[in-house]
């Protein structure tokens, strides 16, 4: 597997809830920014692919696996992999990760997100070639 | 001047943070549920201004002043009045109170937001007169 | 199965996107209402578990899958069902649905959200039993 | 007046709504991020004060004007700046710019917030000596 795309986040307050810690739907959040970050990586801005090619990649599936919490202006890295892409859909993998000064990163939370790809209509459409062929550079040879 | 909307929310807990009350920003969230919940008592849905008088009313100014913190669960009430009106202005005032069972409600916070009209392409328009006139019904004499 | 807890739920112009659809992980903040009303309706309000038992329930495991928009000012049913639940976790499942005029309502989501029982200090313990004895009442012989 | 601690922001798809720009409250979160910068830049962690110096900074008031809508995937600059500072009083003030290629930054919003200095009671203490001197550093001679 190639490796994954890397992305810094700093924890907000308004992340957190009185519980302490992070409010878990804001994980879902974060692997928004990874996605996006990873495309950018590619070469492509998403709003690029929602200005001119109209295209949309709403989400059909998400879920996400908690294993230690995130706190409040933690510095944290998150790892994020395409896992599978088809002609109208992408399934994106997330690691979520606290640095630690003298050890080993801790593992926060495991996620996946799929997306389908669809017009301004909703009705589903192939990703822009163009764009498809950078994502299947990344892929490698990950099958499911 | 006209008795205010009033409308109930229930605080969730993914509005708190780690202080143990609701964060700040959140505050304004509740306030376009006050303006968007007078709107509809007046018999008109926002969503509808929107998509068939392609009439939009975002914010060009947004204060509050907080005085006692709203905390996870508690059921509040929020009055919302039109302050002020012009062609294609809207000023809304609010606050925010907490009942409690045996005394008066305490104020929690008041604001303010101003709101211009425009059309899909942000261009200043005037508020359709049907919506308009409801709107006047409201305010009675104030004049700033 | 018991017939689920329903709630009802406005969507929000917070709750939005630029896509004109509910951000995902704004779903994920719904269900923390439909199992926070629904503990209330067995009589226990959330808010005295965490101040009276000192007793904490952070999410281990989220999951959502998204079949058709939820848009501005929709107004949704949220189904909640206590899955599974043992000492120290609890199982919940959530639909979402719009309710229309004339026809069925339609699906919009179904999800699971797991839970742990948890101290102030992040260590598993048992949910206290007169709130395990009220949800035990609601699951019935759900088995998995 | 010292120059103000800038510091960049890039655009959430979570933080737009359907009308294509950024959510209103969202400008408030950001004038978090500008605050709790300014005083990393000044060596000092705003979670440091919460922990060590159980000192908490709510806001008791909060504006903001909107000039110029943020939309998603900019890339914004933040300038916080120390308007006023008492023993147990902060006034912080923002303003939000985009940069372009070619022109002058443009201004898409200005704000301020109001904080006051509690203890974990929510009882006004003073601003820990350390960290006023160095916010007193800030200021310069602005007096209002």
């Amino acid at each position: 597997m190639s490796p994954p795309h890397t992305v810094s986040i700093r924890v907000r307050y308004a992340e957190t809830d009185q519980m302490g810690v992070v409010y878990y739907a804001n994980y879902f959040v974060w692997f928004e920014i990874g996605r996006v970050e990873l495309m950018r990586s590619l070469g492509f801005d998403y709003r690029e692919i929602e200005e001119q090619a109209q295209c949309f990649l709403p989400v059909v599936e998400a879920n996400c696996r908690y294993k230690a919490p995130a706190r409040y202006d933690d510095l944290l890295t998150l790892e994020t992999r395409v896992l599978n892409q088809r002609t109208s859909m992408i399934r994106f993998g997330y690691r979520l990760l606290r640095e630690t000064p003298q050890a080993e990163p801790v593992l926060l939370a495991e996620g996946e997100t799929v997306h389908v790809v669809v017009d301004r209509a909703m009705q589903k459409t192939a990703l822009p070639e163009r764009f498809a062929a950078a994502l299947r550079g990344m892929t490698g040879h990950v099958h499911e």
